[in-house]
């Protein structure tokens, strides 16, 4: 456990979206990645980012979801206050999701500092975690919009990049640089470079910020957005009327990237680990460990249900079923009561095809 | 359909055992292979065999198979007179069964040639099959062991072998042949050899033979066994007694290696297909066709179930779940309610390292 304390001032948010599409058929439309104990850990994504972000925030903390999943997620975080539940009509991306969650703190607490962390992430390390989070509370107390930017560990073409400016020099940050520009998922090539080159880092969507602050930025480039939150947040009853209207964007494209623009955006690196379990390939390499990735069968489940026999790769048994492998290869085998699926750890991405299929198909009790 | 008409005095015998233990999770120890329609043909195995010979043999059709079987062999075999249809209290290999069938029909019939047939092999090209019993039981008349010899079609380990010898020249057997000696399963080196230099077929086990002469060569070599099935079929009620004493000895070593040797076996050339589906390998290509082996996946059961996206191999879908299989390659996937196996074609053998394993294990439910 982390001995982290509160920091005054501080609202966690916590977007809760995406349908993991290359996650399934854990992850389901109706039930998704967040929602689940991905790892085997014993704790829901969502409530182990709950773990994470409670010792600082204690009972500061929002959760913006859609309005089919509010009820699971009031289910599996015990300790929200159900005000701080804010559930979407229809998803609009996070930009519209994150400025309801600012203006409904700012309207309490016009001098806080929010920051925004996907539901869906696993964090490792967490004590550099929250020592991230102290010196970007410092850096946006000063005004700046705040990203964590993650040390590559390999040319990812998967994420968007930060090229990290000059330091700061701000009290309490002393990490704290500022950023030139967000750079779009690069090539192959281009990512080797930026790996290379240094002075790169991954973009992992988590922003620390006055709440004022980024509502005047939305209300600089958006303003339809500023606008319509304030009025959700300050009049609850119009959300059906205004949420449609409302633009469908993500936070880095509505304001971060013209803000790095004008020099207000800061990062602090991150020295814990971090995995946003983006398919069963990351999910593999997740359970088995770095060093351990080619040896063995990872399981999650009842490792009393598989048997494995000269195979490496996972095994997710969620159905009670015997599940045999026998001499298979860094190959993925997920087994729910409703439906199995087998792929090579090298072709995980393709995953989402497989729900593509499913919906061609008309097999909407599965997708 | 065959247009094969019976054949006088024919009597058909079906071993129906052996546990084909690789091809668990299909067959089981309860629910062996010959019990199941593993091709997906809507016929088990066991029917497809009865449905080959009542043609030639009319309701001259036993069926030897375990006591533990027996209820479900009657349940498939409508046809099946009760009185043919012979319970093992225990398993003595292929030699006390075959033996105790010809001595039930000597009794009824002491000019019967008895064909035996296991009840777990696939044949294609019926009228190729119906027309070399034909030849087999002419030769069976004039005194002959005879045995149907398949022509190997690759250089296979897993069957022993029969060398030709020379025609024998016998009315209504034009293709038969003497057999010098039958060979064991040899070495991959020796196979290629006996491929190369031609004159050699596979021993499927299937022997035509009066049955009187079967149980003078039984009597010859094995005289505790011809005395105890001689026993056995005059007084039923003693088969409890007499049976733990038998032998267990297979029908190519008791008797028919030995009468090779001294002249008394005859070999008819098959020109039907014939497999012994010895593992999901041999299913996959029994059902894929040769020619279609590595082009897409193979489904047995419901394909409306099978999600395949640049897949080859085999599914076989027992469970009513969706099978989503990416990428995968010569792939066998085996979905069954309790069970599910996952195995690349080129290992299929080692599944019967499974169920060594859940042996251990204690596993006796799936097992």
């Amino acid at each position: 456990m982390s001995v982290a304390s509160e920091i005054p001032g501080f609202w966690a948010v916590v977007p809760a979206g995406g349908a993991g599409t290359r996650l399934w058929p854990l992850s389901r439309r109706r039930s998704p990645k967040f929602l689940h104990d991905l790892t085997g850990s014993g704790r829901t994504l969502l409530q182990a980012t709950w773990d994470r972000l409670a010792p600082l925030a204690a009972d500061r903390v929002v959760v913006v979801t859609g309005r089919d999943h509010a009820p699971e997620v009031a289910r599996q975080l015990s300790g929200l206050d159900a005000a701080y539940l804010l559930a979407e009509p229809t998803p609009r991306d996070s930009m519209p999701a994150i400025a309801w969650a600012a203006a409904v703190v700012a309207a309490c607490d016009p001098d806080a500092v929010i920051g925004s962390f996907a539901a869906d992430h696993v964090i490792t390390g967490v004590d550099g975690f929250h020592a991230a989070v102290g010196e970007a509370v410092a850096l946006a107390r000063a005004g700046h919009l705040v990203t964590l930017g993650i040390t590559p560990t390999y040319a990812a073409t998967g994420f968007g990049y930060i090229r990290e400016g000059m330091p700061l020099g701000i009290a309490g940050a002393p990490s704290g640089r500022a950023v030139v520009e967000f750079v779009e998922k690069p090539d192959a090539g281009r990512a080797a470079s930026y790996l290379a080159a240094g002075g790169f880092r991954w973009n992992a969507g988590m922003f620390v910020v006055r709440a004022t602050v980024l509502l005047e930025l939305v209300e600089q480039w958006h303003p339809a957005i500023a606008e319509g939150v304030r009025a959700v947040a300050g009049a609850p009853e119009r959300l059906d009327e205004v949420w449609p209207t409302l633009t469908k964007i993500a936070i880095d494209h509505a304001v971060a990237e013209p803000a790095a623009a004008l020099g207000r955006v800061a990062v602090v690196p991150a020295t814990f680990g971090w995995d946003d379990i983006g398919d069963f390939d990351s999910l593999a390499g997740l359970v088995a460990g770095a060093a351990a990735e080619s040896t063995g069968m990872s399981v999650i489940g009842e490792a009393g249900d598989v048997v494995s026999l000269d195979s490496t790769g996972l095994v997710v048994t969620r159905s009670g079923r015997l599940v045999a492998v026998v001499g298979v290869e860094d190959l993925v085998v997920v087994d729910t009561p409703d439906a199995l699926l087998v792929v090579p750890r090298g072709r995980a991405q393709e995953v989402k095809a497989v729900v593509d299929r499913l919906t061609q198909l008309g097999r909407d009790d599965l997708r």
